[in-house]
């Protein structure tokens, strides 16, 4: 374990909550802000433990028809982050044991978040050739093959957070409310929400209120879900439940800014697709709006006010603080 | 309260199971299997249950983004035949004493319903221009929008399940079991495997036993799930359970047959959409095998097979009797 260091240079985050400037992975002048853990590996552990279920729960790709779970498989398979997922159980954690059907609802923020991907990257939607570094799904299966793994995916969703063979353990009316999160945060309300939002204002001049409720919807309110989803698994009490609501609006905001900053900075390497699309679809983004440095310390800022919602838990809930620090400065 | 006659004439089905010929509307031979509905008004009557109820709990048209919800709009309150809601009322009633949460239950097939038809119209997919006698989503709103709208249905099919404003009187483990059957029907291993075969068998010779495995996918296993979840509504028993659900998968069949048929038979103006397509893409029908006498005299047989399932049920199951014989008898 060492202390929070992302890639080896400290990270300065003012924590405007307190008037108290910390310096994360340098001199540490808080009690509570120093953060034992090594975020990186915490991330990758736990990205395993997912791709381990994925792999042993999905249908298996020989099922007909066959080429709907290789394209559920091709994008479900692709070496995501798991970010969504992975808050789940972060979130869990961070209060107290969690049950042994973590991972099927966790799984289902994946297949939200993978189905939105797939759609989005169609012809009709954003027209996106790579993904991940790999011809996106539509480019491999057909626009028609990838419009129903998609759906397949989005029902999936559904099915592994009611299914009784793989949700063994929860209280039914928890699991009714963990799935009703689950529907507001991905639909009409939430991400889907979002997209036709952001659709709307391509090509046109867009304020930032205008900006900040696209992006509220569109990764918001599914991260949001995903955390919420978590205290619910875990049994948050419901100060805990809103202070770990709070974090995630917060995380979910800088994730968004992070993710329009990498669009300018990142290489079509590190990002597994073309960079600077923002810019060529005339969408308007943050740095666009306060410029490169200001859009990094707004994420920054964000993420600093996310972690001092979590000052009310212990040291379970670091792995929730590194992931804050983590949505702001990660490369791809 | 007349005597089952669809539409004027007498509708004649030789019942199987019993070896005994029932003519309906005309003279009855069997004490069971007169029908005292009127099911074109039972019909009817419920269809407007299911449209007031949507009106009224259906985001409004102008919530942002509102162009979403417009779309939603268009292709949900287009006159639809809400059969699904309808099978899921009729099975619960079949049963007993209905809960007050039918209805937002019942509204998610139609959901689930409404999102395949608007995502199967796309162009990458079937290409229509018109359902229901009215441009298609997509030509109204464009693509992106379309897809996105599918989308939203989608997961507001699970929203209404699990939304504890709309469902006030189920027993959550009971809810649950719900959920499970909507996704189990609607995704991979039903409705989107179902598209993908079907996808598949474009312009080429298929077999009967993979046209059935199509239909029995593709249409099948959201009736069959519309029918169980009336079914758990209710409270039904084991026995009970089994017999609704080969009720369900008979009429599955049937249905897909009559609108096999009616894609030849069909005006325009009567389907409220281009006939004759199937051949024109070089789909296997059921007509196409067994010649149009052939296959109607095979719908009429799975909806006496249908109707057999019910010997165990009382009068308060002959809307579900009635039904099966509509699903062959329609127009459209």
């Amino acid at each position: 374990m060492s202390f929070l260091s992302l890639d080896g240079r400290g990270l300065s985050l003012p924590l405007r909550k307190q008037g108290v400037r910390v310096v994360f992975g340098e001199t540490d002048t808080s009690k509570r802000h120093s953060i034992p853990v090594d975020i990186k590996s915490y991330l990758e552990e736990k990205r395993n433990v997912v791709d381990r279920y994925l792999e042993a729960h999905l249908p298996d790709p020989q099922t007909p028809p066959a080429i709907l779970h290789e394209a559920i498989r091709y994008s479900l398979l692709a070496g995501g982050k798991r970010i969504r997922p992975i808050l789940t159980m972060a979130t869990a954690e961070a209060i107290g044991p969690c049950p042994a059907s973590l991972l099927p609802v966790a799984c289902a923020f994946e297949f939200i978040h993978t189905y939105s991907l797939i759609h989005d990257d169609l012809p009709s939607m954003d027209n996106d050739d790579f993904r991940r570094g790999r011809p996106t799904n539509h480019k491999v299966y057909g626009d028609a093959i990838a419009i129903l793994a998609g759906d397949g995916l989005h029902a999936m969703a559904f099915e592994w957070c009611s299914r009784a063979d793989l949700v063994t353990d929860l209280d039914p009316q928890c699991q009714v409310q963990i799935i009703a999160e689950l529907a507001l945060g991905a639909g009409h309300a939430g991400m889907v929400g979002g997209q036709v939002l952001d659709i709307q204002a391509e090509n046109r001049q867009v304020d930032l209120a205008e900006l900040q409720q696209i992006h509220v919807h569109k990764t918001g309110k599914l991260i949001r879900a995903a955390v919420r989803v978590g205290a619910l698994l875990a049994g948050a009490g419901m100060t805990q439940f809103e202070h770990l609501t709070g974090y995630a609006e917060d995380i979910g905001l800088a994730f968004q800014i992070a993710d329009d900053v990498l669009n300018v900075t990142g290489t079509r390497e590190e990002l597994g697709k073309d960079a600077g699309t923002d810019d060529q679809r005339g969408k308007q983004t943050y740095p666009a709006i306060y410029g490169l440095e200001g859009a990094q310390r707004l994420a920054q800022d964000c993420a600093a006010r996310a972690i001092g919602r979590l000052d009310g838990f212990d040291e379970k809930a670091d792995p929730l603080r590194g992931i804050a620090l983590y949505i702001v400065d990660r490369r791809n």
